[in-house]
């Protein structure tokens, strides 16, 4: 073909075939699995989150993230032997010497699902060092040691499950029976609970909400609650158990909030009272001791916004993790970036973070197996 | 063409060309705007939703909210003439006349957003019965009566900005300073506050936390802040003024809890308590209470199950319209259908429910433009 | 109190506290309707669409992209006095000055929804210079003059429909009966298409492919199908009738593709050719000789990506505005953000673009009231 | 406490207490990875897939699309011995035994990202029986053979981008200097291509487009790449060496319709046409034609409609697995549910079908490890 006909529109030309810079020398090349290799059959979880480091788009995100959790449990600093007994705060490893805080948070739903087994596995080996849930993160542990929660279908139609008693979360089904069971485990807790408050009320009357007083907390009666479910299954048995507290202002937003409902019937003119006040202290004092902070955020609300807020206190958090379908475009907290947080001084400018968009449960098995579960 | 060659594969043939049973005669068909008429130019709303109604996906769904949102403020029932006074519970007109108790929640980000107004309008002239927000719901709407929030952009670098003080919400930004000025006016009201709890604590002594005495509770702690900021253009100011109950169990979940974290220092060894069962038996009351119940959820999270789980309480709202970009398929509250509420008993069966799938900033103007400020 | 209680930890302080810049004098501050004034009440579009410009999230996106488009339609360059013969392209208004070349793009669901109507509304009213849309965008045109579409419900089980022969469209219904009287419809047309095809190559003959040939493409065989029809519902009546081009490169992806498939039986040993490089050279020519180019894109996916692509050929779009409900993070190009179609030179740097959040059923209609059909 | 106390409001007892009926004994319990076991240590694909079966939300659906494309890969049919040769049509396996034909479909992203090795795995290992892309899922593929693609950053700015001649898809970078190497490779296959067009004209003359002339479709346009390219890398190679079709109607919307609209000014006044009848035949016959089908859609938009839409020719698909993170909404065909295909006769009303909300990138390794690629 002569080259006289290969006229083309300079204009467009210029624009399609615009020259680019030489591609600087960190650059990474995007590949994936190499399949000619023996470990990419039945892979396993280290080998698999390998693959998908420069695989791109949220492979590489999910790779990040267990590259920021290893670096979590990794950090070391001093060794108690180089520090002053009086600044002795935060976390410390076997031998003495600092680790982070890691705060781990999470929504109600993922404790109705399964993943609850693989919370309960951080928190019972004290991978974590503090939790924050929402109201459901809390009941639907310990009604998962009273009865069973079921498989179900997104599509089931509500009319007719309510003619059952079933209840829907999401692909999973409650009866309502769980609920009652609850009830017949919360009563005698309550009204123990209620009995100490008006105990303490007694000995320390008008100084009895004092700081130093054994007011009810959130955290303080999730805990009670962890000791009274004593059951090797449960979040919050490990949690009492080793006392890494979980933290949850809004407790009264479910089934525990209709225990306490009934709760203020049953104990009139008396009544228990939950303070968030106390919760708030503690929460922040966790963060401001931390010698280095992460956070690992499982889905967004009240969970995602209060981890962040707490490590504003010390001037933002060290390392970040979020996963969730959240967006950002609605300027919802639950859907806002790392960089949001960095903003507000709740996750540092240098932090290494990452957000990976997906439902926890189809990756959190994953990463947890290449990371807190790899050995 | 000669019909020898038509053949076709009867397979496919059947497949595609299958008969359909004749339509019902109730089904509506599809159509959108009719622009031959004068009022599709430059609409006004109420023309402009009603041409939705057909549209299908969510602009049908629109229409549904708009036709919910009057059907729960033109309901009424008995005069109170008619009932005995023992009865004479829940919302009544001005005639006296049984109306339906509208609960309205809202995310925090809604309040930072210029919807703020619209939220303000329907306290002010007393179109809803009670609210639920989160933290940054009911402290940014105080915050905006100290200092503005400015108009910004999703791709500010959170780097920059914190170096600037300035933070970052969606497309939006609030310099720090707003938060030093929100300080100085908190301090005075949580000392005055902190004042009244103890002088309630020397008089009831040790029945101070009994179901009567005056205990902080985050209701109450937000109607303060509505009488003592004292601004027309405040939510707060005109639920105080209307005596609209606000609930937010998660109060300390934001600058209010840093505010108060402060404060235990300040305080001790004195310390402000913040009840949450309080709240809970007063918001389940008021379900309980109502004729009928209407719920307008704007976003998700805590705001949305906590008025949902409410309304368990009567077995059920009346009409229900969710506003929101969160999705099912992660098995969150924030994203479930109002079928799912139904299987709960938090919706009834038979109500008129609709899920409007957006981000409410784009289409609550207009609803509201459309039922609550139509006339 | 006294002084000496208020110890705050002065990381905590500092970090909280943090002082910001002064406000720079252009920042706009965030407000939204105004209740005061009476255009607030059953509000005409374009003062809902004013108050919405600094409400935040997309309510400002909204805002924006009125402003966009209104800027796209009023732009007016050069009069043809002023310019040498050869270089009049691109459109002119009725008094021969340069004004913008629109491209407007749209997803097949748009045109089974009430939005045909505001669709062709464009059309009519030669508001745009050019369209692509997917082949449901083509086919469900047509069908609709034949028999109309229905309301339905997404929640409508797909077993039960087939049953009856109603296919779902989100939550729109179409009986199957629509497509036996579209290929009532077809046939004939496609056989007279073919038979034009035949006459080419007989008079023609081996240069019957050549570029002046009239060779079938999809823009020519769907403004045959604007002119067989013959319907003033039609968006592609309207199309022939203006010669505004329809481009659809993937033409049998639907039921037209059926009904090729099934001519292909039909008219053996013969055959309908369908060419698309005819439509890349038509498409792109009108990118090259646009003064200016403004793209509105309703949806996302081939349409989205096929007028950006054409507009790389005059080294991006002068204005831009996207509608769609995708996101970037899974890296799909429906997703992605106008600044990746400037990266690319499909956008121009300083474009004014934006892209809306939303179904588009939710905002068009109010965007077209405020822009296209406000006078 | 006294029994008399225990009064609670007898409406609200019984909406929360309301029995439930018996579980059916074919519930599944709720339960997630064992950790007790040594294999939940790094674990491999298989255990990790298993555990995932009653993890509830996604990760259920992530085990069903395994557990379906482990069904689509081991189903046998007859052997050839028992079915007359008439008859031999479909896949069948080494053993003359029939099996699945397995269509393919994935978005453009796709190859850009790493997951293009894996795509190249199955269809390198015969593991799918057809394929359909967008442009850029071909182009990419053979443009990767020439340069790499690079990692970036979601946040990278477009102007900058555009200077340097950098293009953004999502978090990574193609080199602009690539699609100049893309040109230099195709523009003498276009000559090629063209002269073999033209050779036929002249040869058939007026029949040149008869239903038996080698018009140049997308599907053998792309294996003609494959041939070219010539590189063990590339899907398209393969494809070509294993007879795998790959359909692309839109075909010209890309780098492919850059150069093609170039080479038209170069071949003027001849020109290349691409017909794309021909390709709806050979798509709709393979359905026709397969004993059993399933599909695997990676992404939405036309590749998931156009492998549907074939499978309407048969009656419905038998297996069918969606991974997007479309939503249904807006009622978009790329957010559907199976459920809406099933209304059109798309899949079988009883066939094994799931939709896995995720990007692909997240998931797909980890599915191909536990299926295709487990031993």
């Amino acid at each position: 073909m002569s080259e006289s006909k290969d006229y083309k529109p300079a204009l467009a030309n210029d624009a399609v075939m615009k020259a680019s810079v030489p591609v600087p020398e960190n650059f990474e090349e995007v590949h994936g699995v190499d399949y000619s290799k023996p470990e990419s059959r039945n892979s396993r979880a280290i080998d698999l989150v390998k693959s998908m480091k420069t695989m791109g788009f949220q492979a590489s995100n999910l790779y990040t993230a267990c590259e920021i959790i290893n670096e979590m449990r990794r950090w070391r600093g001093k060794n108690k032997s180089e520090i002053p007994k009086v600044e002795w705060k935060g976390e410390f490893d076997e031998n003495g010497n600092q680790k982070a805080t890691i705060f781990l948070g999470y929504t109600s739903n993922l404790i109705s699902s399964g993943l609850r087994d693989t919370l309960r596995f951080l928190v019972q080996h004290k991978m974590v060092s503090a939790v924050v849930s929402s109201a459901g993160g809390i009941e639907e542990d310990i009604i998962k040691c009273l009865a069973p929660t079921y498989m179900g279908d997104f599509a089931l139609r509500g009319k007719e499950l309510r003619k059952k008693g079933l209840n829907r979360i999401g692909n999973m089904i409650i009866p309502n029976e769980n609920y009652c069971k609850f009830e017949d485990f919360m009563n005698p807790v309550l009204d123990k609970m209620l009995a100490e408050q008006e105990a303490s009320a007694k000995k320390l009357s008008a100084n009895c909400m004092d700081d130093d007083a054994p007011v009810w907390t959130p955290s303080r009666f999730i805990d009670r609650l962890g000791k009274e479910i004593n059951d090797e299954t449960s979040v919050l048995y490990w949690a009492h158990k080793n006392q890494i507290p979980i933290f949850c202002p809004s407790l009264t937003d479910g089934s525990i909030g209709d225990m306490l409902f009934f709760h203020t019937f049953r104990a009139s003119p008396k009544r228990l009272r939950v303070d968030i006040v106390g919760d708030i202290r503690r929460l922040n004092s966790i963060s401001l001791d931390a010698t280095r902070a992460g956070m690992i955020l499982l889905g967004g609300g009240m969970i995602k916004h209060h981890i962040c807020n707490s490590c504003l206190m010390r001037n933002g958090a060290d390392w970040s993790v979020y996963i969730n379908t959240g967006q950002e475009f609605d300027g919802s907290d639950a859907g806002a970036r790392p960089d949001e947080a960095v903003s507000w001084g709740k996750i540092k400018p240098d932090a290494h973070m990452t957000k990976l968009y997906a439902d926890v449960t189809t990756v959190f098995p994953l990463i947890v197996a290449a990371t807190f579960a790899s050995e």
